[in-house]
């Protein structure tokens, strides 16, 4: 049984505090940290756990427990939207084990996260039943800042804890969803306003493919801009169409691609999948993979 | 321990013939099947096997001895140069063993092969310590038909058995080598000569890429033509460069190229090196790949 865990928390300027949950992550048994990782413009880190359902669980509530303590949403800065120290925790069902199971973990850690933190959680994804709160953006809109106004709205209050943020850490989403990857395209140009409508005909809430989520930002500190993306269903919606389309469009703009990044974790089979595409591939079948044929033999 | 092989046999029509030697590996144990592919141009199949270093021995003799008793050369006929029933035999180190023990079987194996069915046997690659019969392409040359009159010259005495060509199975080649990938790239044309020399243009011997091997043929029976390649260290020199070069080659002519194909099997290495490339992918490590992750954390 292999659950997966990528809690993404609102912290990473500052790398002894993302070091320090690391280590909380990795002293329990029944779990592996298989990734970290720090973006200091989002100013977000991104962390990839693996393990049965009691070891994910109490990975989690030790990095709650962490984030809680050390972060304060009420001076943090940065390019990526979040209403809570621990801003998202998501269950992926990896091996030998159901969405409805992974659902029902959410359910449950949800709850502790609420009754030990008093922070509020709200459920998403495969783990809500309300399709106006199954989309992260949805319930995340108004980010931290806020969140006591949207709290005090009909239809906002929480599915776990306390009716009103925690004053520091906000609060947070947990539910259960498909493997996604963290994709970024980095653009040759400081035009925020390329990337922005870049990200606005990629993603599917605006027109674009059916799943991609994007949005454009600035990276300061490298003066470039970059569509940022979640490609939440990758056999459906290639990360290859995603680039090419990318690129065609920055095209327009006079803009090439500088570079993308993959941040965190991706299944063997969305990068087979673009080598598939470029090479022209005929015939391919996931078991001519030498390692992948040497495991399942 | 981890030995592939991957024998080379003169068959590739005749189902029922190459569904019998697939069956007298599968017979072996130690040894698994995991990958067989028949090519009717070529009149060629190629067995990936792996296991301990007796049981690939015992399926490599089972295979000959298969061969021998099924394969006429005097009555091949096919796009793919060949001397032997069974054409080469390469051993790959792949996990938990070196090279000397691959070329130490090779030696082995071959004087086995030799011994048991009467079949010369020139030993190739790290298995050779002749400059001259360390390529498969110059021990070859000359093919059957031209083997008598080879071997009765001097330096082409073989490393093992007769030294006169067996009547109808030819002579064997054995060897250890680093993994390969079989590699074909189909241009949209019937022009041979154009296939020819794209296939000069990118192979080491005439001026190309290192670790490039490549001939142009003919697929009769889809009237298109074939740059038909082995790339013997796609670390050094990739599969996405020498398509790319392929390509723009082909342009040249006005010919696009209709599809590639890899036969047998890649290293997931491999592909996920073309993906980085196309998809202009930065800082990004092989154990971000989910299922690298999880085997190796």
């Amino acid at each position: 049984m292999v659950i997966e865990c990528v809690p993404n928390v609102s912290e990473g300027r500052r790398p002894e505090i993302v070091a320090a949950m690391a280590e909380a992550i990795r002293a329990i048994d029944g779990v592996r940290l298989l990734d970290h990782s720090s973006d200091a413009s989002h100013n977000r880190s991104v962390f990839t756990l693996a393990g049965d359902a009691a070891g994910v669980e109490r990975a989690v509530l030790a990095l709650v427990e962490r984030a809680t303590a050390d972060i304060d949403l009420r001076t943090h800065r940065g390019e990526h939207p979040r209403m809570g120290a621990v801003d998202v925790v998501p269950f992926v069902p990896i091996e030998g084990v159901t969405m409805a199971e992974c659902v029902a973990l959410a359910r449950k850690v949800g709850s502790e996260i609420a009754s030990r933190f008093n922070v509020p959680v709200y459920l998403y994804e495969e783990a809500s039943n309300d399709p106006a709160r199954k989309n992260l953006e949805d319930i995340r809109r108004g980010e931290f800042e806020g969140l006591a106004a949207k709290m005090a709205k009909a239809g906002w209050a929480p599915d776990f804890g306390p009716a009103a943020p925690h004053s520091s850490a906000g609060a947070t989403v947990v539910g259960a969803r498909m493997p996604l990857i963290a994709y970024n395209i980095n653009l040759a140009t400081n035009r925020l306003d390329v990337a922005k409508k870049i990200a606005a005909g990629i993603r599917h809430s605006s027109g674009g493919y059916r799943y991609v989520k994007a949005m454009g930002i600035m990276l300061e500190d490298r003066g470039i801009v970059q569509v940022s993306m979640n490609l939440t269903n990758y056999e459906k919606t290639p990360i290859f169409r995603v680039f090419e389309t990318v690129k065609r469009e920055a095209a327009r703009y006079g803009v090439q691609v500088l570079e993308s990044e993959i941040v965190g974790l991706v299944p063997s089979a969305a990068l087979n999948a673009a080598a598939e595409f470029y090479l022209q591939i005929e015939g391919f079948k996931a078991d001519q993979v030498l390692e992948h044929k040497l495991r399942h033999e």
